[in-house]
């Protein structure tokens, strides 16, 4: 199939691995062929983001990163927080998509309470914006403090524990907020486990960067 | 392109006509290459929905409509209200994606308030479900009780004013609450003259399908 849309996606960590920088992409572009997926990852920040400071660093690099493509149809900011997503909306003239907004998007279809599992305590801002006070919170999943923490037996019986308690707290969705959890590829069997809709940071933000370019051929 | 899926749509008001029947099929299937759809209308309610009283007496039909489908990947039900959604996520074991959650789904992408415009003075219970007090409710355009309105200069006036009350009440998007808007192509020219996504509903039924197939798929 012809590649039609040429998408810009920022990863928000430093990764000098090019295939681990592009996975991001590639399982795009295998759910979504029409998309032709250019990776770039921001200047010096090995560590991505994990906290508020990381982010309000991150934000001027994502910033500039998003103004150097050329040619692209929509721009993705690869990461839950959606840092700088706010911020491009209004400088660039391309639809811009973020992981988390797209994440709260697809757990709305599933009713007004979703439980969000990320590595973070708090959770990211697209998440408390979208479903305020009908959001279920209960903090990280035991031990786990990055993303490498997901790669291990411990880590993943964590986040299942963690899954099944939001789920008995009365969620009806289960918003992940790290798109590590996309590449250690979690999210079906969390889902068979759990018996309620588990949705994908990656898969979302590529849904809705196709939505996108849709939306601009019609225009 | 080889269609991939098998989509079985659900029309909630009797058409003789086809063609006209099958208008929000081939709609999707332009948009969606790899969706192969297939339309039923609801027997016996020339007229549709346009009142409670009408949805309940359409929802007994379209669960049967929906269990005499064969061989489908994703179940349509065509109509802002989901009329019989719940209900059928409760029966059928495919997935089944109604145009009112849908396009409230997107809207939250574009932030937390948006502006319900569709034909009747109420707001559809999802619309209501996911924004709860932060949808920004005008009633109707004036002049306007069916679709058949829409296609007239007046009632199209009608709608792009509305469109920009709701906007100066502070939508921060559009959500279309009746998919005759998607067939009268009015979403794309809103858009523009408002300045503020506008979306569509026919559109976004479509989007969550193919997601939905797309999810099936990778299980």
């Amino acid at each position: 199939m012809d590649k039609k849309w040429q998408v810009g996606l920022i990863r928000v960590v430093t990764l000098s691995d090019r295939d681990m920088a592009e996975l991001h992409g590639r399982l795009i572009m295998e759910m979504f062929p029409a998309l032709e997926v250019e990776t770039r990852c921001i200047p010096d920040q090995p560590e991505g983001i994990h906290d508020p400071e990381s982010k309000a660093m991150a934000v001027p690099k994502i910033i500039e990163v998003a103004k150097a493509f050329k040619d692209k149809d929509v721009i993705i900011v690869s990461c839950a927080d959606d840092p700088g997503v706010k911020e491009l909306r209004r400088i660039l003239t391309i639809p811009v998509v973020g992981a988390g907004s797209s994440v709260c998007a697809l757990a709305m279809r599933c009713g007004p309470r979703t439980g969000v599992l990320g590595i973070t305590d708090y959770a990211p801002p697209p998440y408390v914006d979208m479903f305020g006070d009908r959001l279920v919170n209960l903090g990280r999943p035991q031990g786990v403090n990055n993303t490498l923490d997901l790669l291990t037996d411990q880590g993943q019986e964590a986040v299942r524990k963690l899954g099944m308690q939001l789920k008995e707290a009365g969620a009806q969705s289960i918003a992940l907020a790290c798109t590590g959890m996309s590449t250690i590829g979690i999210t079906k069997p969390l889902e068979e486990y759990l018996g309620i809709p588990v949705i994908d940071p990656v898969t979302a933000e590529g849904l809705f960067a196709y939505y996108e370019c849709i939306q601009r051929n019609s225009k």
